[in-house]
């Protein structure tokens, strides 16, 4: 059974269910932390090491070939910024140059054979780039970084120069490469005055991180900003996977046009995942425009883009669409990686509280927080009545909390926000502030930020003023490494959302990685047996597929005669579906090819002599009729696998006939994935109400269809790759303890 | 039939849908511009006077009643304030007091009797406005203004003080009283040196108006501010029907929390869609705890969401979320009403262009305005032939336009923006500036100010930085009247796509009072006879109450015995559906109480007993069975009625069965609304693909549902507050051209 890819559930419950579902179990469970070299059944890794990048962020000592002192040429810019970044931070740089005595005062090496010393950093102002790896191999330089463009990014023949570059970066044993294509974002200033979390960036265009880069500017930390260009080799998983690591990063932040490996992508996200570090990202591509665009920018693989949606949601990843989202949520996010206070007991409370000094504005703002899903709690009444000890009765203070304006401007002010944040409901406190009256607002911010300082629990202000200039904003309130400022409702509520479903994410989070099957079921050698290279299965031989991995089919035979039919109807039992069956019949329904409901032998004979006669007149080859056992009352679904370009084989579920037609209403996920991923598609569907039950149907064996997702799924990841499209539609879903049964299956062979 | 409330067909086309749809053709075209005192067929107005507010927002005199000098009093802060606005307008200010001799220097008058002259305007700062109204009215003071609160958003009392206080109002002939509960919103210092359509500004909360007030302070102008408070007596409509008819005014921005009256606020939205003038609205009440807590803040009614939705949908009223969205949409509409230029033939084209200094940038925007459902023409080889005179060949100028950095920095930045600006498939230019970069952004920043300079075409940038501050943000584009300058792309992307939105919607708007009915159809009185106040009706009834406004209905017969059944299905035909039918029968499908596809006498015999059987054993209480004709293949929906607390009988339209149970899809309207928004209604259901025919089905007869939901709305409009309750469900829509026939009825009378 499948029992490997699934954890939740004790031996014997799966034993039942498989008994109950279809005809073996497969596999034990693993368990056993996936480590470096493991490789799962399809032969994907398991594991992915940590590179360390200290000495390329922070280098003891730099070469910098092709420097220049010039006045007017690009290189003496480059060099001018990597001189003055090198002192700030303590760096001996070295320039190289064949010609060149000394480069701004500084003794110039012809090569870099010649430095004086082995470096851990070589930044590369050339325009080819691989001219030189051998040299820093031989010199063993740890790290090289390359400008140059006129790569991927220009077509077939820019992609081939790159290939060339990685394969020369890859012999080099103990180099690694970031770019080429890239630039000097990584030796920007970063401000060491700033405390708390900070955010960790990664950016495939300089141009689009400036915003994320700029937030020092506002007050908020950054420690480092990974520019990684066109990803010959270091990639943005790379980067994700160190910057989890690091103990003062509170979150990571990345702008991601295409991924070059999608499974280097899931495999530090899940890293970062295991870590409780938040990820989010903005990922190009939600468009075939987008994603066109974006291709054409980076020569990068963007995926289908409801397969990156969901491969980022089952790691955990944020995925946002605006980089002021990707800003705000990412400030909000490390500010409440802080570490709780030594009292604190267990993970923040999850309730919202929103307090302003408008009744207007707390209902504005709890509508659309309500709206996006944030649970806003109702204060107890004790709560409530300590609140109208400075607040005027006639003002509600069940949540949201309405002062009324003139508390925040005396002693009361501070006394409401202890007693708010002291509430054991409330783990997030959010006030509006949406314009600015300064006898009310500058106290109010004052306060705001005086409360964060005595407590664990997130403050969150929304300044809505258009203006921002105000002092109370800009010093007070920016001034706090501790209150998350907003310019807006929507991204104050988008960036606390993600920070609740993150929490829960991870507190409850388990590494698909560490019990993915790493090795062949039984059910994998009957399954090869029934392979046709490049072909389409017949529906029967398709069903055999389903059965080996012990999915139910219905009692069926093939037959080539009238008579035969009618044995093979009193043997699968009336009534009876009759169905053409043949390599390559799509359509059977629309054709006439499929007859349902027979219950006597003069139907069947009937039924195969028009069958057959509208096979010869459709002129399609048969190599039977199916005669099968009748199958009704359930509800319909479509489970299937097919083949995204960046991540491989992906299983999708959705709801059947009308629904998936017209409305698409499916759910897809990457493998590997378990028990608690295949329940969320189902609650993804827009029509999951059909599985409970609706117009008096009785619910349905939600149960076995999980079952039958995770037998496809094993399905994708021992016969991925070597199946182009498999599809079974409908699957039946009987009533509660019934099981499901695959009416229907169409399977296509790479 | 229904021709008055649908102008777009001939009257041919009208007659031979109506007799291929149903029976009679009811009434004639009106066409008549509605005028004050029309109602339509239910007793509602088709018309709404604009008021002249001329003196309320710039009063030429005004009296304060209660003014003081006694620092640390209320009053004499608003004394205060209204003094230096009278001084700043020229308006002469006369305190009203019983015992001060002057208040800050200037004589003060007993009383309102006493005043030296007849005042434009009395500003109430009494705590019982409703003292001195009498007065007012006998010194034939235009307006008046009351900040007084405790009327409707305290209570049942608060709310029987204010229907005194409006009652006193309408008795004084000639007084407008704004508030009570309102403050001096209206009396704000507006900037004189911006030009430019201005916005006009309606709140309901002065904190929630402070944002887009503000917006002066970063260069857009505002003209007026309406506070209004509880609404006693003038309304958001009221202002909106003003504001449309001003000259200086661009676009309308609001923030709604509770409507008064829903038929004035469609009324003052059909009066600005006529005008052309934008309506921007924020409606709180998206969630059951938005609407409470709006309510609780206001006195007023929220509606039912989906229902305020459509109305304001209906008449092109923009709806957005968040304050932030209101004012960058609302900036962005003003601008977009400066008058074309002389030579400039025609609206605007609608294309898109996005231009940047990085490919990543125009990517990204790119994706999301597409995935918004912008419209970015790929620009013509001739074009990007001249674009890359100046930018390099190896850069995408197809649009996206990516300049790649350079060009911005020299005399090709201006070329540039001129060349795409003169393109005549583009009407928006919108420039994502993500970061700022001086030695670009700067140069950028005013090449697109001198550009927006030289066109009518509409410029955007996003100013991305989170910082703000920077003098090419601050200084150069918010100093250009012209350009529009946004902080997100997300806020940007909202805003031109409502401005397109809006363009379309009013360059086709008819209003729909212009042709509302006004007295009633053939069809009513045959109805009325049908009503039995406060019961539902039989299936068989509410069928007739269809055939009355000429819907189709299948052939049936209402027997009370099995050989009369038999008798009927001859009549109807064979195969036959039998329905148990009475007054007060529900879920007939689920008790078992329909029979169908019945061929023969003696199936109908036996269906007649169990049906008896099954009424009998179940309790329920039969008029007899229904034999009626069998209608198969076609698509099922549901048409109905029902009443919106706001708005009154409002008209539903959704996909039947699965569709509307499961996925609740459906669409609502407002009557009166013509056939164009019954189209619109189809387009809105996301299973609107089913009636173009999916799975080799045919395409449904789409016109012959329009006219079942336009006969329906004539139903709504007769007959609406009569029903408590009309369903159609379901209607089963045959294939093109063979029309729409109600299978089901429910209808509930009030």
């Amino acid at each position: 059974m499948l029992g490997s890819t699934h954890g939740t559930l004790t031996t014997d419950s799966r034993r039942a269910r498989a008994i109950a579902c279809g005809e073996h179990p497969t596999q034990v469970v693993h368990g056993r932390p996936a480590e470096a070299g493991d490789l799962d059944v399809s032969g994907r890794p398991l594991y992915a090491d940590v590179p360390d990048l200290d000495r390329l962020f922070r280098p003891e000592s730099l070469a910098v070939i092709g420097a220049s002192d010039t006045e007017g040429r690009p290189n003496t810019g480059i060099t001018r910024q990597l001189l003055a970044w090198s002192e700030r931070v303590g760096a001996r740089l070295h320039p190289v140059h064949p010609t060149r005595e000394s480069v701004f005062g500084i003794p110039c090496f012809p090569s870099v054979a010649d430095l004086p010393e082995q470096v851990d950093l070589a930044v590369l102002l050339l325009s080819d780039p691989l001219a030189v790896i051998d040299e820093l191999a031989a010199a063993k330089v740890k790290f090289a970084v390359a400008f140059a463009s006129g790569f991927a990014e220009t077509g077939a023949e820019g992609a081939a120069a790159q290939e060339r570059l990685a394969a020369a970066v890859a012999r080099a044993d103990g180099l690694r490469l970031l770019g080429p294509n890239t630039n000097l974002n990584a030796f920007e200033r970063f401000r060491d005055d700033l405390d708390g979390p900070a955010i960790a960036l990664i950016t495939q265009s300089g141009h689009q991180g400036r915003p994320v880069f700029s937030l020092q500017e506002i007050g908020i930390r950054l420690s480092h900003w990974a520019p990684t260009g066109n990803e010959a080799d270091l990639e943005t998983a790379d980067f994700i996977s160190y910057f989890a690591e690091r103990p003062e990063v509170g979150a990571i932040a990345a702008y991601v046009e295409g991924l070059k490996d999608g499974r280097a992508f899931l495999l530090a996200a899940d890293r970062a995942a295991r870590r409780g570090v938040p990820v989010v990202a903005v990922k190009v591509g939600r468009t075939e425009t987008g994603a066109r665009t974006a291709a054409s920018h980076t020569g990068k693989l963007t995926g289908a883009d409801a397969v990156v949606d969901a491969a980022m949601r089952q790691y955990g990843v944020i995925r946002v669409d605006g980089l002021d989202e990707l800003q705000d949520t990412a400030t909000l996010l490390a500010r409440a990686r802080r570490p709780r206070s030594p009292g604190a007991a267990g993970p923040r409370p999850e309730g919202v509280v929103v307090y302003s000094i408008s009744g207007g504005t707390g209902a504005h703002f709890a509508d659309l927080a309500t709206e996006a899903g944030l649970p806003l709690p109702t204060l107890s009444e004790a709560k409530q009545a300590e609140l109208h000890q400075w607040i005027p009765d006639y003002l509600s203070v069940a949540n949201p909390v309405d002062n009324g304006g003139h508390p925040v401007g005396d002693w009361r002010g501070p006394r409401i926000l202890d007693a708010i944040l002291d509430d054991p409901s409330v783990g997030v406190l959010i006030c509006p502030i949406t314009g600015p009256f300064p006898p009310m607002s500058d106290k109010l911010a004052e306060d705001l930020v005086a409360a964060a300082e005595r407590t664990d629990k997130l403050v969150c202000v929304v300044w809505g003023s258009p203006v921002g200039t105000e002092a109370a904003y800009r010093e007070t309130l920016l001034g706090s490494s501790r209150v998350a400022t907003f310019r807006t409702f929507a991204n104050c509520i988008t960036a606390v959302r993600a920070h609740l479903d993150h929490t829960r994410f991870t507190s409850a989070y388990r590494s698909p990685f560490d019990e993915a099957p790493r090795s062949p079921s039984p059910s994998f050698r009957k399954a090869k047996a029934l392979m046709r290279p490049g072909q389409q299965l017949s529906e029967h031989a398709a069903k055999q597929l389903l059965r080996a991995y012990g999915i139910r089919v219905p009692r069926e035979q093939l037959v080539t005669s009238a008579a035969a039919a009618v044995r093979a109807a009193s043997l699968v039992g009336y009534p009876v579906v009759m169905k053409a069956s043949g390599a390559r019949i799509a359509h059977k329904t629309e054709l006439g090819l499929v007859k349902v409901g027979l219950t006597s032998a003069s139907q069947i004979r009937d039924a195969y002599r028009e069958l057959t006669d509208i096979a010869r007149y459709e002129d399609v080859s048969l190599d039977g009729v199916l005669v099968c056992q009748m199958v009704e009352r359930g509800v319909e679904m479509v489970v299937g696998v097919t083949h995204d370009d960046l991540f491989g084989p992906t299983v999708t579920v959705g709801l059947g006939g009308v629904l998936v037609e017209v409305l698409r209403d499916s759910a897809v996920r990457v493998p590997p994935f378990a028990e608690d991923q295949a329940h969320a598609m189902l609650a993804e569907l827009r029509g999951r109400a059909l599985l409970d039950g609706v117009r008096g149907a009785p619910p349905a064996d939600v149960d076995a269809l999980v079952e039958v997702v995770l037998r496809v799924q094993r399905m994708a990841l021992e016969l991925g790759d070597e199946i182009a499209e498999l599809d079974i539609n409908p699957l039946m879903v009987l009533p509660r303890g019934q099981g499901a049964v695959a009416l229907d299956a169409l399977a296509v062979c790479r």
